[in-house]
């Protein structure tokens, strides 16, 4: 192997992941697979006795080694791991309380998020987690998101989910249906799509990325017929496009996906969850990436839960994982300027 | 041709459409095709001379032929027309003031409605009329389906849009975002439960159709963290359930157009109007039909506008009038019990 290539290998921090669900593996299937130990460097936070478990379990040839968190080269048929639980690993984890994997679980992302603010990691992949298991065990988490937000003091962040066909970003998140109209603010929408159009520049190589807004309310509101939030949003596109964004909207949000996806435009930013999410797991069912914008790291995540009911069955699908891990190398390298 | 095969062809009522739009021109493309003579006998209700130049400018050979009111049978290359509008054929419809244009598509659909309830036609497929340019010209319209059940006197009925992988029925549709959630009551929501298995049952052929329904909130409200109406809509369920549907939800909106095309569901009921739309669209683009159920009559629409500035450049796509053709006579047949 050529050196010069491995200078260019971005080291991941990959978090585990809740012990007790699907994350320690679908972390040994992709790692399991060369092409990731090609790509980057991935280090495993987690636990090492359960991740040798789970490779046992799904009869596969990989060595668990533990690390510490300098300097690990990617090596396939080698998982580079370093351990952040609390739990001693002469436990078996897969018959740990709820609680005590939930609180195994947020320490691998503490650890990862110190890793990747400290600049010790390229970026950080974040496995699924309990949030509820997770505020039951007496720690405050709303969210990988918001926690990361918090903890690296960063004010404006954006959910962006991306599949091959269609990348969107989120104004509003996880608030009733109710609450979305009052909460539209021009400035948000503003930034959400400021965010988004530099992070194409930055992380996708699209010089000049084409943001589509999307309206509200059904047909854009019908010049004011039903809903008038589209006056918000509208006073938002203008003041991104004085700002030299090649951004248009209100669009009808029952078209704009289509015509997304046709090539018109280069993301979505969408006003509430299921505008964005509809669209998105219909095309990109088990293979949307989740990633957070405008932290001042690149971190990307799994699009799904903890499934603890399909856990240690080996029956977990990988593909989100392994999506994550695969856009997150290529924002990094892109970010360095040398994305392909 | 076999007289046992012509009895059961179902007439259809087609309404040209707003004379200044793409109506015409989407007949004659979709009536040049022989196959649409072999499903059904078409009964057009317009302007002759119009058609004529549409046929004209077209390059087709179709002649067109006025008709009455009773007994049509369907044979390619004609195009059977009953006139209905209130200008006179010396005029060229392509230069009538679009109030004029409107009075007339309005016309057409009178006419058509009038057809259908006294039963001398299967069914009646529209074609697109401006809304706002009736309202202007003094009528009070608020569309198609709304006139049609107020002329019927139908007091339950459901739009339902259907392409050839998702079928969806909306809870409620052109009203503000924000005005959705306070919107819900069980009782409407079980009404577009049992109208839509009913005619799923009937129209389609499905003997035990299983029903979908959507949550409003993201995550289906995640056990009330982000909104409550998902109460509202399980009471629904239950009650459809005790009726003895197959029914269940609600499920979170943004996996279950995904679960319905992998063969879960025969039909999604949806909340609000982009719930249903993003994903029929992004599936259909120009294929979803337009089905209003609960009418005494079978009635299908086109699911675009009059697109005026496509109007007279013979770039109008007839994907959609021919789907409205097609699932009306399908829904014709098995309503006779003679469906394929």
């Amino acid at each position: 192997m050529k050196p010069e290539y491995h200078s260019l290998k971005p080291t991941l921090a990959i978090t585990m992941g809740d012990p007790l669900g699907i994350g320690p593996e679908v972390v040994v299937k992709t790692l399991s697979q060369d092409s990731f130990h090609r790509i980057c460097n991935p280090l495993v936070i987690g636990d090492p006795f359960l991740l040798q478990n789970t490779v046992r379990e799904l009869d596969r040839t990989l060595q668990v080694i533990e690390a510490g968190e300098d300097g690990i080269q990617g090596e396939p048929g080698k998982i580079f791991t370093l351990p952040a639980s609390a739990f001693s690993s002469d436990r078996d984890p897969r018959r740990l309380p709820q609680e005590e994997s939930a609180r195994a679980a947020f320490a691998y992302v503490e650890k990862g998020a110190h890793l990747a603010l400290s600049g010790k990691v390229h970026g950080l992949v974040t496995g699924p987690v309990n949030k509820e298991a997770i505020h039951r065990a007496g720690i405050s988490f709303r969210g990988h998101t918001e926690y990361l937000a918090e903890i690296s003091q960063t004010k404006k962040f954006v959910m962006m989910l991306a599949g091959e066909r269609l990348r969107v970003s989120l104004v509003t998140t996880h608030i009733p249906l109710w609450a979305v109209a009052k909460s539209l603010r021009d400035q948000n929408i503003l930034n959400v799509v400021e965010i988004t159009a530099q992070a194409l520049q930055v992380f996708f190589q699209i010089p000049a990325p084409r943001i589509g807004v999307a309206a509200l309310n059904p047909h854009a509101g019908e010049k004011g017929l039903f809903g008038d939030e589209e006056a918000v949003i509208l006073r938002a596109v203008r003041k991104a496009q004085e700002k030299g964004f090649s951004v248009s909207g209100p669009w009808p949000a029952d078209t704009l996906f289509y015509r997304t996806v046709q090539g018109e435009f280069d993301a979505v930013v969408c006003m509430y969850h299921d505008q964005a999410l509809i669209p998105l797991k219909l095309l990109h069912f088990d293979s949307a990436v989740n990633i957070t914008l405008g932290l001042p790291f690149i971190r990307t995540s799994v699009d799904h839960g903890v499934a603890y009911d399909l856990a240690g069955r080996g029956l977990a699908n990988s593909r989100s994982l392994e999506e994550a891990i695969r856009v997150a190398a290529h924002m990094a390298l892109c970010k360095q300027g040398v994305g392909s």
